[in-house]
């Protein structure tokens, strides 16, 4: 059975914002972002695939759209496709983020 | 911004497992199931659709193709097209799942 202990996958770096791929096919993938304060996934859109960013920990800034709003644990975050998004930690404490994404654009 | 407090959306009944919707669209939907003690998801397939179950809370035994297993929370599995895959809480205590299928069959 193919299973990921999401938190054991979670790396942080100094540099940058880390994404982890936990699963992907043609339909989709699932990743872990990890940010320390400060970093950030600039805002950007993607003209098909829809995003979902769930908080797992921590606490970020989202952008969809033309709107900006901190959201914490146990928050789900729809970028529908079409629509610029982002997130950036602003916050004190780490941000953990599960992330969908559908359908998957790096599948070749 | 559309957004969810996923644990704010569980709902639990005695009759039957709770399925919650909380975003679709053609590419995907992502629900919340809610499993008293004893209740499940029977085992299924989907010719098409890519399912993943991330455990909020509790403990489940899965089964994937001819796999059955036990996760508990921070645990993601993947059930991909095509396998017979179910869910049921062999446990004492409640379960609840994030859920993510893609592409979306009840798209109309």
């Amino acid at each position: 059975m193919e299973v990921k202990d999401v938190l054991r996958a979670v790396q942080f770096a100094p540099e940058k914002m880390q994404k982890i791929n936990l699963f992907e096919t043609k339909n989709f993938f699932s990743d872990v972002y990890c940010l320390e304060p400060g970093q950030e996934q600039k805002v950007h859109a993607h003209q098909t695939e829809d995003k979902l960013y769930y908080v797992l920990d921590g606490c970020g800034s989202f952008v969809v759209g033309d709107e900006t709003a901190e959201y914490g644990a146990q928050h789900l975050i729809f970028a529908p496709a079409g629509q610029p998004h982002g997130v950036k930690n602003t916050s004190q404490e780490r941000l953990t983020l599960l992330v969908f994404m559908t359908p998957n654009p790096n599948f070749k």
